[in-house]
């Protein structure tokens, strides 16, 4: 993520001018903001503005006059009732928005969520950097055996030098031959002169998916909170997964009652069916019960009992 | 619209408290922020909170790291390309968040914008406000003869005493009604000691439509120009028309670039069809047309003919 | 919810009338389609049409080039792991329209689900139904004192006689001034020859807010079963709450083996907290927990025992 | 695009079977219903299933009974007005699903609509199929030097027969490598008998954005307008809006009247700006104009011009 000096220097700008406003203020999103935040070996999140704190919250379910606040410990217990009853509007009046740098098979996930608002930087416009994602060596996994799709062991020596110097050769190799079909560099300049390139939008085509791309991404708390409750999780891909862990942290700095009570409802908490519930019931109630005789199947009734933190036999 | 005193010392407290913020600043918004701008009889607009000004689409259309703004001439003209070429994104790159205060019936029409973010004081917890709309004489037309669903000449004399009359009598024998079903009146007094009141959630079903609600709308600045266009349109009903006109003033004092590239290509121009450009380039060329070699209605002639300000015949 | 005679052939037109399609066919919702279903004292909801069946679910989470299904008990279980671990994609690939009556304070409920289509029956340009909603006896309740949005006790005797009363005759009071502003009936009869009537926008905010108005209202199946999950629960307004509890006999015809994955999972379950989910754990262990270990308020302490059909003290 | 006779075999078992429905019926869509038209060198649209037709548009604007329609020419009269006046809910009554296989480069543009609903073929469970665009020579073009960002004149020889080179072995050994690295081919055959491949999630990120992906996509009506007014328009990229023009061809088999409004009020006509609505009339009224008198910004006069078809000096 090396930005250059001219890129440094405009976000030192922005930081160290502060201006008044009448407007609610996150002092802890304040320091974070315009700051990029490392993730993966070239990607970052910047948080490049904001609209509310929990108090705005607290005014919205009001639909109040003044500031939300009366006192802290009332409005946590609102937000916490709001959270737990999934009355979910007045988390939409909170609103946050990034600039981002992350591999394009990653934006390829990261776009599903709809309800948000993206420009992203123009391929027909534009030339792409020269950047693009390797794995670290501990994440080079092997294909899940027990989970259709997620990860397994990790490879070793020679089998994981291997993909990394494809990775690393593919990429430079593709990125050559796009310069070279641009008949332009990064920079602009013309490689053969007196020839003519191939249209951006064509060239790119030969970029392949662990090049970088950024955009502005701009969304409102709650549809953030369900973002971060779906890419946060242990199932979803490693390589979203560490931006949803920065995006956790800026959430603490930004809204901190929320930020509890989103930990306590929804990342730490469980979904129950209606068998499920029986046989937590049963279980209380101090009964054995098997698998077969729950009406689950093998799957439910092995996440149930991962969630129980109990042996599935 | 007259505020309680302590909503009064409320707002004034708000506007009174500035603070230092990173982020970008949107001057002329800040002068109106939180002040209860009036709309029709007992109806407002405030604006709570906003994010973005020009520079922010700007600094989004070109996914920039450091602030949008090269210079005022430079952005202006970037900002009417994407407005006349309908690059629509960059401009939800911006935020704003309204308190309103409007009667039901035209809270109905209001709400059928479905991209905005709604909390809304309700009446399942809470007792109504004993207020409601009633026109000003001068509003009073009947319908219209020309168009199914709008206004035609304005009402007269005893016609006008008697519909005022009507509204003003059947509004107030409602809440009356609604303060008797509930047992309670809007301070909290119960009525008749000892007596069971009907649940909230019930007894407002009595209320009629021109009573006011009030309402927090957040909504980006892509959506709020959509809303505007077709609001502060001559074809709207003009109860909601005073609410967009009022907001065309807040644009103007947020983001002045681009309320003033929204006046040129939306509000003020006009959608030609193929068939409408093909008579205006006959036009153009000294040919004669008339509406049966136009190919087009006699409905659509009449709306090409009143764009180009030539009489119908 | 009496039809028109003209309204009853027209449906019976529709019913009778079979043709042959290629596309995936409900066989029971084939039989319900164009009905009306009685809903309150006037209401109603008619299936219009629908996209896809269980298959098409299957079919799109493959991303098939056939049928989806191979097997029944195969496609039920991916539609249960898809519903377990909210993969809510393929649900929106089935789709449904409605036609719906219903009281205009259920429709202000409603309609705050956006993610649907809708057309309302017009008061600007059309004359209301003189019909409005009157409760059973039995739904005469007054307001909670446990739950600030919920009802109470029924009301009994002359309470209860006088709210109906007062209910009936301030709505046919507000139909009657309605029509003598608008100078004409529902038949379209002038009342007062040679005099002119008020506008029809303006005039109808004299209804109340128990008069019935109707849409077409479409929806994608995943949308469709976010709204029931709140709308047909214990929760929600009594009014919409019958609309719903329709919709699950309806979903049941129209996607039988989706609809008994949601009463499992959804409607049937429970979510726990994280403090929620290690009492749950210590229960199971026999240990004896308190509100006060728990960590939990009183409020959440009370919900989690009523989930666990346990006594709160 | 070539199908496996598997592929084939399930298209014909559902094309050949037809069954009765109530539901409304669009002939000329059924024709077309599965079968895959071909768009690209190995792409294809094929429509899975459609909800409505111009009637139901009609229906759902007058929320009526029965069915739309009354005569098929107070159908088109209506919703040539709909069109004209941008009344756009009932074109949401109508829901169409396709299934699609596109190059990843032109994929990334079309998720930006976000108001679908898709389902991709996913590159964590599935491996990916060994298929990836290469322009036709005619296509080749060079960037545009009038417009950043699109295409100009053809690449010719010796550096056109360079580019396709490229495309093609770059595309070819990504393949190859992508196959190496998960140890497996498409047909599920292990590579290296004892060894772990590299997860799916991870090795797809060698393949380059000229790889085909395929997804079911399904989209309302007044969406899919939308959509094709700006992929069908000249400004896209080429690569998608032969995809577009393929829809086109599908609007008029479904919805021929909304086909033929849409043509002559969006893809035929033009939108004029305030300024230029006034060079029209003065052009009209038989002035000379000139783009300084105009107050157009040069890009914009050579627009007018060039929508008026009259030259720009």
């Amino acid at each position: 993520m090396p930005l250059t000096s001219e890129q440094q220097s405009e976000i030192s700008a922005l930081r160290g001018a502060q201006k008044p406003t009448r407007r609610d203020i996150a002092p802890g999103l304040e320091e974070l903001l315009y700051q990029p935040l490392p993730v993966l070996d070239h990607g970052f999140i910047r948080v490049i503005d904001y609209m509310g704190t929990d108090s705005a919250i607290v005014q919205a379910a009001r639909v109040s006059y003044g500031s939300g606040t009366k006192k802290i410990n009332e409005d946590a217990g609102l937000i916490n009732y709001l959270m737990r009853h999934r009355h979910t509007t007045p988390f939409e009046m909170c609103e946050i928005k990034f600039h981002i740098k992350l591999p394009i098979f990653i934006a390829r996930q990261w776009i599903r969520h709809r309800t948000a608002n993206v420009n992203e930087y123009s391929g027909r416009y534009s030339i792409m950097d020269k950047e693009f994602y390797i794995p670290a060596p501990e994440q080079l996994a092997a294909q899940s055996k027990s989970n259709r799709q997620g990860r397994g062991d990790v490879l070793e020596g020679a089998a994981a030098a291997r993909v990394l110097e494809l990775l690393k050769a593919d990429a430079s190799q593709a990125y050559a031959h796009y310069e070279e079909m641009l008949n332009e560099d990064i920079a602009g300049n013309v490689l053969r002169e007196g020839k003519t390139g191939l249209a951006r939008e064509l060239a790119r085509m030969n970029l392949s998916l662990n090049f970088y791309t950024q955009w502005y991404w701009k969304i409102d708390l709650h549809n953030l909170l369900h973002f971060l409750s779906l890419r946060a999780d242990a199932h979803a891909q490693y390589e979203i997964r560490v931006y949803a862990n920065v995006m956790l942290d800026i959430l603490k700095a930004w809204v901190p009652i929320t930020s509890a009570a989103f930990t306590d409802y929804r990342m730490g908490g469980a979904s129950l069916s209606a068998k499920g519930l029986a046989v937590v019931k049963r279980l209380i109630a101090g009964e054995k019960v098997t698998q077969e005789q729950s009406g689950m199947s093998k799957g439910e009734w092995r996440e149930l009992m991962g969630v129980l933190d109990k042996p599935v036999a």
